[in-house]
């Protein structure tokens, strides 16, 4: 470690540097949620549930994809020291967004499961049941959901308060398509509407953009870097896509163990997911059978086998591996960042492996 | 108006001047929602629904008591010109919120009507089901409605995005009270407490201060004038208490015509108003009625007006509206907004004559 510069040192320790404010976020926060239960708990004991269902989310689990990029984004762009506190609220804002979208989407879909225990609105509407409440359990579950929901996207407004002007866009325009991304893909689904297109769009909306380019992006927004935005979008989108694809072979094909959320639900829920809409561009039976208005999914999931439709998606998830390197590879970044960015790839993109 | 200082101009202009930004607000409303308008239409006429869900709701009504305080707090404090365009865009941000918890409300609550209209949820389950489309219309519609006021909350992040520092703690309190507040009340109803210091506490944090005392100290803040803070509070909270009370009576012993939404729908819900836990205090038999799992709604009604609850309630409010009036009386404030702000008391409290 001698005669290196301070820069060389951190080029050098990316992933360390990474992992040490991944604990930070972590601690910031359960701390920041600890002060919300510490403030409420005087009020009355009820307050607690739907900061409990938000804490009880968060501590549940999930990859942090979206707080690890943004993380990235900083650091890969030089982020001064000085602006650490500002990246670490606003990575832990990013994953409390996506823990308000997961609360209201388990609404929408009315999904049992997530991260491996049963989700808010159906554990509220079973207390209720088991307590005899008054009203409708069902109703009852939900809103504790909303409200809880609703409560998660109001602690990131507050934990992005301080936000740099230059940053603000690139929050806005997350947050804004997140909500318009998951209507259009509750109606496109409610409409049997089959449009290959329109299901990228939502596929790059819900997920590519929100999951991985907007955090990277909001990352060197904070560090002062918007000429970064550019490669950062080519990598983001396209492996926002690898993201998405590898969530539909999962939930096609997949088993619920390794998820702790139930596997099948899209064709269930009659979803063009994108791994669909590619192979019915490639196969005409596939497109009779999604034409139904009544989806037989065990004929679709037959279907997708015969057509080899896994190994075409894994060659897909290959090459837009190999894209987001390579946008990486022209980016103006530290070597050990480029290297760095490059094994997140894989990691999102292999993440079942 | 000849030998008069701008300064005293202003001041005998109060209401002039609270109507001119109240007009800018509408303007600012408008043309935010037809910018996103056009920026979704590009991308699939569906994105439409949640924003149209959003402006239509704005563009049915509502008093706009909440803009209102909020401009009159700036105003009144004689906030700079240069801040102008600052407290517009928050002031537009406070009705978004309001515009939020109603379309969420509504589901809470499964209310039909809302500003003379068919609530959102109920509109888009009927759409889906005369449609024939996929899934439940129940869900797709309650879906719909759970969007859009996320759509409505991401907008008020947006136009509170340049608040300055020492107004945000008071928007983050509003926002942060109005959802706890909302599941109190909500938990309140379903587990039949009875409990009058808990009922006064969900009436003052959802009604008073988000209401009149937050927006009043918002404005307050932006103009720079936190030592208001003490005078405003005792206003707020007195009107809001009045606000609530009067809302209570519509519901209670109100019609429909008048209001644009059903009334009776608290007692029809098991909920503890305020009016109601005032009244159990001085009677036995009501006390008798409420502690009943299944209510009575007509006995209820009945007892209410036989133990003359209308008129201690009327009396409450007439107190209530002397101390706000007596606590703007002892502010450092323009004679003017003095006299501004205590015919707005009136206007609130006595709403329905």
């Amino acid at each position: 470690m001698l005669n290196q510069t301070p820069e060389q040192t951190r080029t050098q320790a990316a992933r360390p540097a990474r992992l040490e404010l991944m604990a930070a976020i972590e601690t910031r926060l359960s701390g920041f949620l600890t002060q919300e239960r510490a403030r409420w708990a005087e009020v009355d004991h009820r307050c607690l549930v739907p900061v409990d269902a938000v804490a009880d989310l968060v501590a549940a689990g999930g990859k942090r994809w979206r707080p690890a990029f943004c993380v990235s984004g900083f650091l890969a762009a030089g982020g001064p020291e000085a602006l650490t506190g500002i990246v670490l609220d606003a990575a832990a804002a990013v994953e409390l967004v996506h823990a308000a979208a997961l609360l209201h989407d388990d609404v929408l879909d009315d999904s049992p499961l997530r991260r491996g225990t049963p989700t808010a609105h159906t554990k509220h509407a079973a207390a209720h049941a088991a307590k005899g409440w008054l009203g409708e359990s069902r109703r009852f579950g939900e809103g504790t959901a909303i409200l809880a929901g609703d409560l998660a996207m109001v602690y990131a407004g507050r934990l992005t308060a301080a936000l740099p002007p230059a940053a603000r866009p690139v929050w806005d325009d997350m947050l804004t398509e997140i909500q318009v991304g998951q209507y259009l893909d509750m109606a496109v689904a409610a409409e049997c509407v089959v449009d290959s297109q329109l299901s990228r769009w939502v596929a790059v909306c819900k997920s590519g953009r929100y999951s991985i380019h907007r955090p990277l992006l909001l990352g060197a927004a904070i560090a002062g870097r918007p000429e970064l935005a550019g490669g950062f979008a080519e990598y983001g989108e396209a492996l926002g896509e690898a993201f998405q694809l590898r969530d539909d072979l999962i939930d096609t094909f997949g088993d619920s163990t390794a998820t702790g959320k139930p596997v099948g639900s899209d064709l269930a829920q009659h979803k063009m997911t994108l791994l669909l809409a590619m192979a019915c561009g490639r196969d005409d039976r596939l497109r009779a059978l999604v034409a139904e208005r009544d989806w037989d999914v065990e004929a679709i999931r037959g279907r997708l086998l015969a057509v080899g439709a896994q190994d075409e998606i894994e060659r897909r998830i290959d090459d837009l591996v190999r894209r987001a390197r390579a946008a990486i590879g022209r980016a103006d970044l530290p070597a050990g960042w480029r290297d760095e960015l490059t094994d997140m790839a894989a990691e999102v993109a292999y993440r079942d492996r």
